[in-house]
């Protein structure tokens, strides 16, 4: 109990029992305490801290599966004065993808869902009133995603060359919406035997200065060759966006993640990707620079043990963070 | 000198001037030494042995192109009375293809070129003459090729159920040799979403009791999905056939080897594959039992450095092994 009172923890939910079940089957190392106690710390650590307390949140759904609870805990934060940010290191979409997806869901951040018709509504409104531009941007500027953070890394650095992506249209566009350029996404099967591949297919762009892996389901051997290729050049940027080894899934079966990806090619590369999302310290320089964030005053809420408490508290970035794994938290914590 | 001297290294080159320099440039550890020295070394360590030292070869062409001058020095070899066994991480090929490039490119180990219209020969041969039998199966014994030692440790182990491969085609048809059953390989490439392809597509088979991963270049999302999640199953053995990162290759363009897509699976599963090939103990295990091999008689000759060195002389298996990376050495063989 003390150990995590003096973390400042604020405690969360993983995604389910049955996520909880299955790492503790394949040995991930979680940590769990009895509901009772979770009652307790939380409502302790909530006493004790000022209102001026941010929170990250990293684990609310699953799939399409809202955290039962999870969106009322949200609201109550931001009823009480507390500003949430969503931490995702899901790179397949974009901060306006995600508004769509916390609309649907239910969570109370998402107070405008971008379908085509709402979007026409907004322009229309926004022709008005100025006031409706703050309230479209304080949707999506809540929402740290790792394909936005990707352009903003890129743009941070005064990137002015091609990027070729492994990943998705998440991160296509919101290298659109910075103005860098960029190869296509999508499909790139191994159609020819690979000699045919190498010799005929495989034309490089010598304008790429940036390989950017994210998640990828048309992840293929030819997308293998060219990103490998590309970052045979030293000053070929190599940026993963995350290290997220497993994509969460539904169904009874192991999804690579973006880590996955990332981890391939480095290993024919023999180098390293810059990382952006959790856990790396980039995601957290973007908080505290981009958001105005103080970090002694936020948590870091996560669903990874023990990566989060070490890299976020000992990178000099100052966030409190800690978690624990316990499937009804969030139900109990509006049970208080 | 002495040092080389004193671990009875055989010098031999690496694949070619360009690829020395490719590995120096991306900072792979490499040895070099005059050509001078070379000569003077590799005499003295002919001088010193006696004719019952083993050669195990690992590096003698890249894709088709012949190292400069050396079928010539295998061809010594061979005449001064010296066993040469050819040791190959490349799961893609079957002893018998082995045994049909040998012969194109030059070496003479390759005797007989199992061509149709050869083949046809030889059955022919066979039936009137016995010999031909041990002259056959003489060419096929030399080589170790990771594709034929996997079949063989399954064989080792008795197993008994199905393997999901990875792979390519050298690795089922040794399977099949084996009377080892198997899933089909080839292309499977992502023909729908992700949703679709996790609900409806993936048919895990129940039999399958081992994962193969070897050498595929249609590697594909469909592909890591399936074997990472045979994978979930504790009892599915893991087996990588070796773990070279990059694919030789002729062009300018890094090709991911077998070690990028076992790394690829061991990180979705958070497992570890039991490794096959050089430099792997299993390889050795298999030359010295199979083939009745004295360890300390036999040298073990490739072109990474410090690896073999490192492994081959420590894990009780008692091989000589050094390697120096130098292009022109085997020219320099010959002419000494």
């Amino acid at each position: 109990m003390l150990e995590y009172v003096c973390y400042a923890t604020l405690f969360v939910c993983d995604i389910s029992r049955q996520s909880l079940l299955q790492r503790k089957a394949t040995g991930s190392k979680v940590g769990c305490v009895s509901p009772s106690k979770l009652v307790i710390s939380e409502n302790k650590y909530l006493l004790n801290c000022g209102i001026k307390v941010n929170f990250c949140l990293g684990v609310l759904w699953l799939g399409n599966s809202v955290i039962p609870g999870s969106p009322d805990v949200i609201s109550h934060l931001q009823k009480i004065g507390k500003r949430v940010f969503y931490v995702s290191n899901n790179s397949s979409k974009t901060r306006e993808e995600f508004v769509s997806k916390f609309s649907r869901l239910g969570y109370p951040a998402s107070k405008v869902s971008v379908s085509l018709f709402t979007l026409i509504l907004i322009i229309q409104f926004m022709l008005y009133f100025n006031k409706a531009v703050t309230f479209f941007v304080h949707c999506t500027e809540n929402i740290l995603c790792t394909a936005y953070l990707t352009a903003c890394y890129l743009q941070d650095i005064c990137f002015k060359k091609k990027v070729y992506v492994v990943g998705s249209k998440g991160i296509t566009d919101e290298l659109d919406a910075t103005s860098i350029k960029h190869l296509d996404v999508g499909p790139d099967p191994m159609c020819s035997d690979m000699t045919t591949l190498l010799k005929n297919e495989v034309q490089l762009d010598p304008d790429v200065g940036a390989v950017v892996v994210g998640f990828d389901e048309h992840f293929s051997f030819p997308k293998m060759v060219k990103a490998a290729s590309y970052l045979r050049q030293p000053d070929c940027l190599f940026i993963g966006t995350n290290t997220d080894e497993v994509f969460p899934s539904e169904f009874p079966l192991t999804v690579p993640g973006t880590g996955t990806f990332v981890k391939a090619i480095e290993t024919c590369t023999n180098r390293q990707a810059f990382k952006i999302g959790k856990p790396s310290p980039y995601v957290c320089e973007a908080i505290i620079n981009r958001h105005q964030v103080d970090p002694s005053k936020t948590l870091m809420i996560g669903d990874r043990q023990p990566v989060p408490r070490n890299v976020f508290r000992n990178l000099q970035t100052g966030f409190h963070s800690d978690v624990i794994l316990a499937y009804d938290s969030f139900s109990l914590t509006l049970a208080r």
